[in-house]
């Protein structure tokens, strides 16, 4: 597998032209006959090539071939940093077998913990970075994840340190979440209260002090942790000056979108169960809601979230992979944009927002990511598409020409795209 | 778009090794450390690398560098050739437009005629192509490729003319059926009996004179062509010597499936609307069930085929994109074999089968592709993964590491295999 290295590509400086331009994403915004000007890898101007200022006509021209330009798209929700893969545990629950013959193989997430707390920094590097090669494929400039298959002060280290040395090595915003209480540790079964008091006392305190830590999540579920306990990580993480995001309402309501909007959270994800106190709720606290239909997909579920509601009540909804290896081993951000279309029936302009500036906006990152504007990094993806909504439109496929990432150019494996070289 | 070229690519005539062998694509006969011998293009024998015969030890040596070698994808119900694409009609649809507004807007499958007939033979090709580009890139080295969005002789011939010289260009092994039965045509509306003389006894003596048509095919539905106008197209396929398949029971029970059967029909294919009858008379007749989960899934369809009957009576069952625009946009047999396991409830051996020896009997060529055997031609696809299962568990991602397609081998795009040179 070959990272793709940021020492080596191209700069991305200069005009590019020859291009239609979607600066947020919305069609109805769309700039065709576009012009965009890259200096010092920050977007220095865009507009229709008509009104291309003089001052940049000597700058290095890039042949965008026609392609449209979205921003980079931005993958909000993953746990994208784990060990090994659970392919045969798929394999025997689709040949018939049940959850204790499934746990005698050491299947389930307790695998994932082991196979993640074995594994070297560096093997777990190699395998994440393998993982994250399919996004950044697809024109994914900055992501999320998530520790949480450690479950124990190194092995969530491990995890968070071989995410951030993922943004280095390949040029990609990668933004750190602690997911500490994501679920019990076999060594603390019956005694979730201690496990939270190591998570909030221990583990938080030491990681945000190596600032391994951009944001805190918890799994609030029946089978994860309860509202009670997920406040105390909201309050442990307060004290440490961290936003905050929250798994609720997937398999059930227990109240945790409106917990979250309560702590002003970023986000609140899954919300299949979703009510419409906690639309209500989130849509005063500017709390987004983060939909993520390869999950309801994978587990074949039924209960669509509340999308009319959350419309109703303007809150802004994003779509991400929730990339993991248990309920959504997906890599591919575009897949999902077709999902929440066909199985959610999002509109194409909503997907397109999704993945873009409403997903930046639940990274808190809105002001980085998710938008092609003037001052901001050169973070773009160019798309050999004739209309916008084929990018939701076909699915298993990847129409990506190239990828400007940090003001770098890295042309898409197989494509004829010279790179934007002049 | 580069079209990967049969006449560039390296042979792959040599030892393979360091590799593991999946030769029918059931994990229960795979072969561990293993080798395969490549001389003059085919497959020349195949074993654990212990026992490779020391006639060959001087042979070139290929590294596989541990991937896991299956039988070249073979992709059995394709309508990959047309014009045009339906991007903004899904986002119309989407967008709450009825079937009028998506009529007078010029959707449907009308515009897909219209935009085959108006496309040159060359745009034709280079739009294709480019949707069989993702299919190569999965190790697919056999398709069928069908016509039916022409409905007219020369737009016909014009599809499965696209559809050889798709095959020429690629080295790929391309099976073109005839579906002239496909729709009815703007310019024969009410006049459904004259359109299906026009197929027997214009279009299909013509086309099968010029040596366009490996098979035949009809759309045998409601909103299709009846029971009775199919038995004439079989008829006529009978007068040439062709094999036939058939859409059938996709939306209702007609009893295409038996009617097929009795014909010797090499498939039937969606069958979600099958019944126990229609799957006894298969097994009788031999005739494989192809299964489309990506316009299930497209569709939001909830009623599931009949796997369990199907397996009951022994019906071997293949699994394929569909790809067409209107109910089927993908171009992932991977992500297939996944909705089949997600959706279907199909086993990952069964998912396996369905895409190489059961797809191969489905385009009547069980002899040639679908198999890794001695004296067969060098249709190969290597896989970086640690288990088969791998192939059907993870979603949006390519662990193809390189294809050997008539005996050329291929590098995935981006990926650090060598090609598989000394
Ligand atoms: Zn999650
Ligand atoms: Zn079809």
């Amino acid at each position: 597998m070959i990272l793709p290295s940021i020492r080596t590509a191209p700069s991305a400086d200069g005009v590019w032209h020859s291009c239609h331009l979607l600066p947020d994403g919305d069609p109805a915004h769309a700039i065709r006959d576009g012009a965009l000007v890259v200096q010092d890898g920050r977007i220095a101007w865009l507009g229709t090539a008509a009104a291309l200022p003089r001052a940049f006509a000597g700058l290095t021209r890039h042949d965008a071939g026609q392609a449209w330009i979205t921003p980079g798209l931005v993958d909000c929700h993953t746990h994208l940093v784990y060990g090994g893969q659970r392919a045969d545990e798929f394999a025997m629950r689709l040949a018939g077998a049940d959850y204790a013959e499934i746990a005698r193989a050491g299947g389930g997430i307790v695998s994932t913990v082991r196979a993640t707390r074995e594994a070297t920094e560096d093997e777990l590097f190699a395998q994440s970075a393998a993982r994250l090669q399919p996004l950044l494929a697809e024109g994914v400039t900055a992501l999320e994840i998530k520790s949480g298959y450690g479950l124990s002060l190194e092995a969530e280290r491990k995890q968070l340190r071989v995410a951030r040395r993922l943004g280095e090595a390949c040029g990609v915003s990668v933004h750190t979440t602690f997911l500490g209480a994501h679920a019990l540790p076999p060594e603390y079964a019956g005694r979730a209260d201690d496990y939270i008091a190591l998570v909030c006392d221990t583990m938080l305190p030491a990681l945000a002090a190596e600032g391994l830590v951009d944001a805190v999540d918890a799994f609030c579920e029946s089978i994860g942790f309860s509202p009670a306990q997920t406040e105390r990580v909201f309050a442990a993480a307060a004290r440490h000056g961290l936003p905050v995001k929250l798994h609720a309402e997937q398999l059930s309501n227990l109240g945790g979108a409106a917990l979250a909007a309560r702590h002003r959270a970023l986000s609140a994800d899954h919300l299949e169960h979703l009510d419409e106190a906690g639309v209500a709720a989130m849509a005063e606290a500017g709390t987004v809601a983060v939909l993520l239909p390869g999950a309801y997909y994978f587990l074949r579920d039924t209960h669509l979230p509340p999308i009319d509601a959350l419309r109703r009540h303007g809150v802004p909804i994003a779509v991400s992979t929730d990339h993991n290896p248990g309920t959504s081993p997906v890599t591919s951000l575009l897949l999902m944009m077709n999902m929440a279309c066909t199985l959610f029936r999002m509109t194409v302009p909503e997907a397109l927002a999704g993945v873009t500036v409403h997903a930046a906006r639940a990274l808190g990152a809105a002001d980085r990511h998710g938008l092609l504007a003037p001052g901001r990094v050169a973070d773009f993806a160019l798309w050999r598409i004739g209309t916008p909504a084929e990018l939701a439109y076909w699915f298993g496929r990847n129409p990506l020409a190239a990828v400007v990432r940090q003001g770098r150019v890295f042309p898409a494996a197989g494509a004829d795209f010279n790179g934007g070289r002049p």
